[in-house]
């Protein structure tokens, strides 16, 4: 039997209801609902399918202590009854993922030989060329953090909080979990149910302050 | 009058239904829809909600022609109605900014003097020691992709189509639309309605692929 499992709570509620979680309730979250936010957020789209996102899901209390540790010492690291260590793997870029990804394509039915050739050839190019970007921190962090927010969103309407944390000493984290010297860890998510004392909201520019008009500057005229 | 907008399709057919949109029809999107994908795209979280993301929204055909030009002639950057050059900028990590975001806190009701002081304090000291990335060029991608990734996900609840890619010339794109040196550009976003051909589907990694447990490699045991 197949459990088809659906969000309760709707995008535009989940997008704005959501809030960092400061300290989290020892509730457990439902492994049903856990792995469906798992891949869920893993549906995220890359550059020519990539995927350079990797997880580690923490759920031990030892770990999580050990993560505490190289994190300022926040709470929510500990109290939270699961923990992502959100990384992109540069590694990714390499011969042996493009073919990962070819295959992938073939099984999924959106793969030809004419694709393959030229994946095969453009994606050594970009990392080459690298017209897009400086270094490969910025990609992987691009892709991740792109699958970070679907992770978020999708928790969120589920009823799941989480805290996005980008206070964390990366050596640190990479000696403790054995990360290897090519993967970049990108933040830390923490993810559960909010216990108070809920994080006030802190506001957004205004989208005429944030999005301009045809060139660099100009603000944007909102007309509806 | 206000109009309460909600999203046509939920979150996980959202998510799960997504393809990026090679080619679109020339229909445009509705200014007031809009306007809601480009709200809720920047209500995305930021580090110390210091939000660096800027967007130059396109939506003339010469600008658009523009883009194409360092964007390896790729056609849905003029097909669709709109396109957004996502940008971070890294101008934001100073006073200016930090002093906005504080104003901005105290409008919203989730700053105190304390809060303030803290933040004046703690948010140089980040940009000094880096504890977490290496460059500035990822600090910026790694929150402009967190808002795009919010873009993509409203835009497609409310049935419009997106394109995020990352073919394109970041020198010439900056120099045609007068960005900045200290400003990165991070993606582009062509929004619309596809036409056909669609992509076929690409296909994922399976969540034990791509998330670990409690170490990194050691894949995560799915039981459910």
């Amino acid at each position: 039997m197949t459990i088809e499992i659906q969000p309760s709570i709707n995008l535009k509620t989940a997008i704005e209801s959501r809030r960092a979680a400061r300290s989290f309730k020892p509730d457990l979250i439902p492994p049903a609902i856990l792995i469906e936010i798992l891949r869920l957020g893993v549906r995220s789209p890359s550059g020519y399918n990539l995927q350079p996102w990797r997880f580690i899901v923490l759920q031990d209390a030892a770990s999580k202590e050990k993560l505490k540790a190289c994190a300022f010492d926040q709470r929510q690291v500990v109290e939270a009854p699961v923990v992502l260590i959100c990384c992109g793997d540069r590694r990714t870029t390499q011969t042996e993922n493009i073919e990962a990804v070819i295959e992938l394509g073939k099984a999924a039915g959106g793969m030809n030989d004419n694709l393959a050739s030229y994946l095969r050839q453009a994606i050594p190019q970009l990392f080459e060329n690298r017209p897009c970007f400086e270094s490969l921190e910025t990609w992987t962090n691009r892709h991740t953090m792109l699958a970070v927010a679907h992770l978020m969103i999708a928790a969120q309407s589920f009823g799941v909080d989480s805290c996005p944390m980008e206070g964390f000493a990366a050596v640190k984290v990479k000696e403790a979990f054995q990360i290897p010297e090519e993967v970049d860890v990108c933040c830390l998510l923490p993810l559960g149910y909010a216990a108070e004392p809920f994080k006030q909201y802190g506001g957004r520019f205004d989208v005429t302050q944030v999005y301009y008009s045809e060139n660099y500057g100009k603000p944007l005229q909102v007309e509806i």
